[in-house]
């Protein structure tokens, strides 16, 4: 039987049949109503019946793009999506009759490249993902950071210039305003003088060898770099994933971010450097974590 | 029966006899030769059979100021003491003939904090030491966070400060340099044009409200503050737990710090801001904590 994930986004749905190996054999998509939290559950029940019937599907999980409270049945909050500490495992397991996992979309990521992608085989890993924003999961010993709140692994709020740009969280200098894909495209467009430079047409420019887009892509890198300085004191991973849009730059990205890493790290770390390197599972991660992560549970459950 | 702790710092060993409430019945302190790694093992074993004989006490845990490696079972390296990948757990084994149970000082005095003192009750937690250093533990869901390599944890070399103060990791900038016992000293005596200053006769004018005293110690704690801002967004604890020499100094302390966190961590932050309390069980947290934690793993492992 399959695991069914579904990874809820800003602007679509996604959801796929996931084996054990965390194998994608079917996937579909969705677009989503971000204002309206009612059309979101009525995608997910629809993915989900789409997908497979009982006899096919062993169990459902969900990552959602959102604060997901510590006892993870409740959506508090999220930046794209109009819902407010809204029930959601609970609305989506009387909807579908059976036990639904819900948690973080990055974590759901975070994981799949923890079991399966890129970090397989280690034991305690961070991922970062470039994307809109910055994103975070930390693995400790095989075992995901939680938090007390539920929301641990906030890594793009970290403060790596103090007083710096003003962040949507209200702080000053966060990560995420300096090593995001968003803060990549500000850099390239300035530096090219070119306001309407698509990320296609960057990653063009960065394929040729573009100097002027190389130097956006150090400078993006090097704010990485100083942030995961700081982060590997905090929790010690044995490697470090770079995901999100970005992830698709590849070495040539933490090449970059590996250097500024090394520079700020010093030569007198008393510890092994960790790997940093790219996710490998693309965009499927959020939905082979979240199925993942549900056959998990209802195993530990005795389902 | 009591498990016996011993806490092994830079300067001094102490051990105690702990009941399975926290409480020290018996304490025993000897000063350490921190060039002789012999020594401190002979003082180790010495204070054991000074404390209890084995119908006394049911397991040792030791709390060293060490790196110690992710299988809990040598010391990779310490600042202070003159050990270098010492298979100590091993060595101690063999000479007491029974299990010991060895982690860092640090997890072992917050350890003890979250079982039996400041954060008692809390599910997660970050303790954040103030001292000659700053150094810290995380817990998470019940759980000391080890790392990949068993340093994580090392709250005091997050970057506060880019290109800031060198710091002896070989960064610059690290939370170290400015919220560590250290710290305070230079920032009073300068302010104070008092180079002889003692810690003593600082707690003294900070008791007196003197206005210089007050001055150095509200900028220690705002740097403490901004550290503790991104260190939250990483870990999202329920309590941070302020100890370390500092603590002493309690609420004085803990609400400059408190106020510098609302000030950066902001108005849009989406979650409840977690309590800033000062640590409670003073210098026995290390033994209080060696030896319970040596209790749940002698009682994990079915001793």
């Amino acid at each position: 039987m399959y695991a069914c994930g579904i990874d809820i986004g800003g602007t679509k749905i996604a959801g796929g049949l996931v084996s054990e190996r965390g194998e994608v054999v079917q996937r579909l998509e969705l677009p989503t109503t971000a204002s309206d939290v009612g059309s979101i559950v009525a995608a997910v029940i629809d993915l989900v019946e789409q997908l497979g019937s009982e006899g096919v599907i062993s169990t459902v999980g969900v990552g959602a793009a959102a604060l997901i409270n510590r006892h993870r049945d409740r959506v508090f909050f999220a930046p794209n999506v109009a819902w407010s500490d809204f029930p959601l495992k609970a609305v989506l397991e009387e909807k579908l009759g059976r036990l639904v996992h819900l948690d973080n979309d990055a974590n759901a990521a975070g994981w799949a490249e923890f079991q399966f992608g890129a970090a397989r085989g280690a034991s305690s890993m961070l991922m970062l993902t470039m994307g809109t924003g910055v994103g975070g999961a930390i693995i400790d010993d095989g075992r995901l950071l939680a938090g007390g709140f539920g929301s641990a692994g906030e890594l793009g709020h970290i403060v790596i210039e103090p007083g710096g740009r003003l962040c949507g969280c209200g702080n000053h200098g966060c990560l995420e305003q300096y090593a995001s894909g968003t803060a990549l495209m500000r850099e390239a467009r300035e530096r090219l003088e070119n306001p309407g430079l698509s990320p296609e047409a960057l990653a063009g420019l960065l394929a040729q060898g573009h100097e002027d887009a190389l130097g956006a892509l150090t400078v993006v890198s090097d704010a990485m770099g100083r942030g995961i300085t700081s982060l590997v004191a905090v929790t010690d991973p044995d490697i470090v994933v770079i995901g999100g849009g970005l992830a698709a730059a590849g070495s040539l990205l933490t090449d970059l971010i590996e250097k500024s890493f090394a520079t700020h790290y010093g030569p007198h770390a008393r510890r092994p450097v960790p790997k940093i390197v790219a996710a490998s599972l693309g965009n499927t991660a959020g939905v082979v974590g979240a199925a993942d992560l549900a056959r998990r549970s209802s195993e530990h459950n005795g389902a």
